[in-house]
């Protein structure tokens, strides 16, 4: 079940509609703003929300961040500083996966643009979730802070479909047997334009060619389009057009 | 080392600083952007970047895509849509991962507000990264796209070294303006040829031929040896003698 995102006394429109956004974006609906500074509904949000609010992102809004999360199950707060206080910390991915794994109906909350939240919000959580941040340059745009867990959130649904090897989008490789015939056909033309000298480092620079074509997996297709241009770059131009009809 | 991130034909300042921003929050300096709509310096940026330029990020504004990459080894370019193309495809951990376990000089591309990376753009990145994202509500804000790569590079940053595939024993991959200019030399020799036709299939005829190519990340000498052989083909015999020697 996809969490709340939860904003901590938000201050600026622009925000709350970038918030409303990346959240639709990774499939997120459910937005609770507790005390926001300029009210709620704010014209600033939507130029920034594209449309979000109309596709689906709820509002609604809260006095105080335990009414926010009266009716969740989990919940975690997210700080960039540390706190000294005896709770697990996870960071966007383990955040996401913590919530999908259990289950329940969960929450995340943020801080406003000024302060972060303050300390008895964050003892209010479940976890703290914290990003590695450069040390010399902490301060996250709020956006950017929830877009982080959102995509986070999005990854760990995706999941299915991760990136494993390098392949995935990738059509087949060739059978070795028409990569071969491909080297074939450029070595004899290569022979015949008078390449390779000397005769003794012919196999070597055979096998250097051949290297580097054998790495880049080629698909069948690619075979068939690169011995077109063999032939092509052999035969020159007139034939070249004769050629390329059969 | 970290990569660097590229914008391509981004067209509003506020999100140029937002990138900034959270670019050094996760640890990454080095920003390029292709023909900024509204040139660079642009003072829009600034309130947005929160002080990220002054406290070490550096931008650098280039013309064309290519000569933003040229220096690189590795390319990964940000796309929601499909492209039939024959790339591997990542999500944002995968994609820093890979930056990560290569340790080469690496970019990802971003493409602007309005149209994303047109295709022969995306036709030179070694892999598509895409996040898997609501397909009700896909398009992300740009900022926000690049934060969730630089917060996946903070976050692989900050575990250890997790990534199996290697490139034992292959050499390091040639700069990518030497794969480029080897494309336009093999492209030259082809068009001579009479080798693209018809003519509105030509830009993906060499996306094709690039694709392969590209997977396969040859080294310098790899891609000087096929320059000479691209060079002998076309030449023929007698004068491929006497080119060899220069």
């Amino acid at each position: 079940m996809a969490p709340c995102i939860i904003l901590h006394s938000p201050q600026l429109g622009e925000n709350i509609g970038s918030v409303a956004r990346v959240m639709l974006n990774f499939g997120l609906a459910d937005l609770r703003l507790v005390a926001p500074r300029d009210g709620w509904p704010n014209p600033a949000a939507d130029p920034l929300a594209a449309g979000a609010f109309e596709a689906g992102v709820a509002v609604t809004v809260f006095d105080t961040a335990e009414a926010a999360i009266a009716d969740l199950q989990l919940v975690l707060a997210a700080t960039a500083r540390p706190r000294g206080m005896e709770k697990p910390v996870v960071d966007a991915i383990g955040g996401a996966e913590l919530v999908q794994s259990r289950g329940q109906r969960a929450g995340v909350l943020f801080g406003g643009e000024s302060s972060g939240l303050p300390s008895d919000v964050v003892g209010l959580a479940d976890a703290i979730m914290t990003y590695p941040v450069n040390p010399a340059f902490a301060s996250l745009n709020l956006a950017q802070a929830a877009g982080v867990f959102c995509a986070s959130w999005g990854a760990v649904q995706g999941r299915q479909g991760r990136f494993e090897g390098t392949n995935e989008g990738v059509g087949e490789p060739a059978p070795r047997e028409d990569l071969i015939r491909m080297f074939e056909h450029l070595e004899d033309e290569l022979e015949r334009a008078g390449y390779f000298h000397p005769p003794d480092k012919t196999p070597l620079m055979k096998t250097n060619i051949r290297n580097g074509f054998i790495r880049g997996n080629w698909t069948l297709q690619e075979v068939r389009t690169f011995r077109g241009a063999i032939k092509a770059l052999a035969i020159g131009r007139g034939k070249a057009r004769t050629q390329r009809e059969d």
